[in-house]
């Protein structure tokens, strides 16, 4: 069993009409409030007309726009909006991608360089950051529980990841998630069990509250997300997505086991760099051809998908072989039913950039670390069998 | 679905060595500590000459003989050091009575009245405390991730428990709980079962993200203390307790559910309070009393029985009240097989003051408001059946 370090000093107020905190939780850093969002969405349920009334005597200025898989141009024009308007706190009101570019921008507010690009690929650093408070709006990154961030880098085509700050205050009313579409809401929930699943093919045993509450959170996610599909308001089912994705990413599933690489993520990360495809997509695509070609690759990480098998998804078999493999079948099984795209080329992604992907994946060695090690050709051939 | 906020500021340093963090935690606050700590057992497993090592940098003040059911008078003693010794940070090196007592007394540090009580008996009330770090040795009480501490009052009788302060930093080694005893290992086990039972049998269904971790804890602690009570030093059940602890009172088990009046907790405090027997002990005797009592007097709780039959024993049976009761006889079974005593009457206690504690128990509607609703006479009864 591994030595961790749990350190979230995150509060999350949850639940419905949680968002009446905001003018006491803002008025904690100051009246200049940076409000960070997406597209738009929260302007049609009615978020944004919310949040300007409550911070009717704030000074408020707007950083809209932020993509899907935030720019780090987003970064760069919010962090300049900082500079510009002495802000005290940055508001974050959307979902993943929207809380990564403010959690971004709170570090871009106190940089000093040229290129913004360094913020995210300067490691190991701990930075100077504005106060960070967020309106969670998507079920899915675990953002608001975490002070991880991915940016997107379109000219190198990176998509990488960094840690920049923790929201001091997450709000998460599971109301506002009511009109994610399906498509999203699957996604979101693949992206929490993913964060998950990452963890669990570590190859620990004994470690069996960090394994159990990882079961619990995917089990809570399979129950609960055809709920949501099939009837959108159904408060509980996005309450119970609500908190597995803040659950899923605040350490305790992982607590005691060794960094497993997550090969999915960085897989996926490189996807979307290329593509710019939805996230808990590109996931849901790679996860179970992940799954099925280390099981062959290292039969000795069998006891683990038998355990996936039999906790997750309650299936029997007296061959453990065959048993594995069930229960990668009725994950992939899971992904399908939810509807959304299961093959690469499907998004019109075909193998040019493969070798590329590969290379770039495991420059810091993720892939040859792995709990089930990986070469380059192997993490191409990965690829290939998702088209 | 009830709202929630989390808020739990503490970093967790969690495994082998994680006291190595002791000197640059202490010097985040400054150089003068008060070393807070109970009965010598930090000095047989040589915790107080490790910790003397490390800080021999600082000053450090000492305060020793915390009591197992830490007393006023304790406090006092704690916070006048504080006063004298302009106390930069305090330091618990103990279980849960250590650190609950070295809570009260950061806030004591700043309390300017003649009766230290007050600061037990004043609820709701945000104070200033003194930063606390603390060093577990006992895994239990979960006192290293809550704000909350217990403290006695041998003159009134009374035991009561009120918010104090987060520890900033907990550092939890599992290798300094392999002295504690049988009996010791033993009823801390059940106080952290304890403390997620009181919350399970709330009555909200669609809370499963919740119940699902309450019900690994559970299972967790039935199967690892039998592994620590028959080898002591085994890491990994050690290590599994121990997390237990912290998650168990990371509020976590209960999201989104009612608050149940806790009412095991608040009638041993109560039997501690007058007989200073060892909580987890108390706890013991009481729970299995309390549950078919409440089975009994409402039937309508029974599913919620089922799913604790089912669930954390793996139960069948197709008559729901006969799973029921198995259910509760699995629990006290596990217990009693613990070796711990299992009726009050083997602690010397009789029933001269059953009146006194339902009233004492009762007075802020606790029986009343719990999740089935008992008087004063059924607290009574419940007591008479723990003899």
């Amino acid at each position: 069993m591994e030595n961790f370090v749990h350190n979230i000093p995150t509060q999350l107020h949850f639940g419905k009409d949680a968002i009446a905190c905001l003018p006491e939780v803002i008025g904690r850093y100051g009246k200049n409030v940076l409000l960070v969002y997406g597209g738009g969405s929260i302007r049609k349920i009615g978020l944004y007309d919310r949040i300007m009334d409550l911070l009717k005597d704030c000074n408020v200025v707007e950083c809209g726009g932020i993509e899907p898989n935030p720019r780090i141009e987003s970064v760069e024009r919010g962090s300049v909006l900082c500079k510009e308007n002495h802000i005290d706190v940055v508001l974050a009101a959307g979902g993943g991608s929207t809380i990564d570019a403010a959690k971004a921008i709170c570090v871009g507010a106190y940089f000093e360089g040229d290129d913004y690009w360094e913020i995210v690929t300067t490691k190991g650093v701990k930075r100077k950051a504005l106060p960070l408070v967020d309106i969670l709006t998507l079920s899915a990154t675990g953002s608001e529980f975490d002070g991880g961030g991915v940016i997107s880098n379109l000219k190198t085509n990176e998509k990488m990841g960094n840690s920049f700050t923790y929201p001091s205050v997450s709000i998460c009313d599971p109301q506002y998630t009511y009109s994610v579409n399906a498509y999203q809401t699957a996604a979101g929930s693949i992206d929490i069990m993913s964060h998950v699943l990452e963890g669990y093919f570590s190859r620990n045993e004994g470690v069996d509250l960090s394994d159990g509450i990882a079961e619990v959170i995917l089990k809570s996610v399979i129950r609960n997300l055809p709920i949501a599909l099939k009837k959108p308001d159904d408060y509980e089912a996005r309450a119970n997505l609500m908190m597995a994705s803040s659950v899923a990413c605040s350490g305790i599933p992982e607590y005691g086991k060794t960094y497993s690489g997550w090969v999915c993520h960085g897989l996926e990360h490189e996807l979307s760099a290329w593509y710019d495809i939805t996230h808990g997509v590109g996931l849901a695509i790679v996860t179970p051809v992940w799954m099925r070609y280390i099981l062959k690759k290292d039969p000795s990480i069998t006891p683990r998908f038998v355990s996936f098998a039999k906790n997750v998804f309650h299936l029997e078999d007296e061959d453990d072989t065959k048993l594995a493999y069930k229960g990668i079948d009725e994950l992939e099984k899971f992904f399908t039913e939810t509807g959304i795209p299961m093959k690469l080329s499907q998004l019109g992604i075909d193998d040019v950039h493969f070798e590329e992907m590969a290379q770039h994946v495991n420059r810091t060695g993720r892939l040859s670390n792995a709990s089930v090690s990986l070469t380059e050709e192997d993490a191409v051939n990965i690829l290939r069998m998702c088209l």
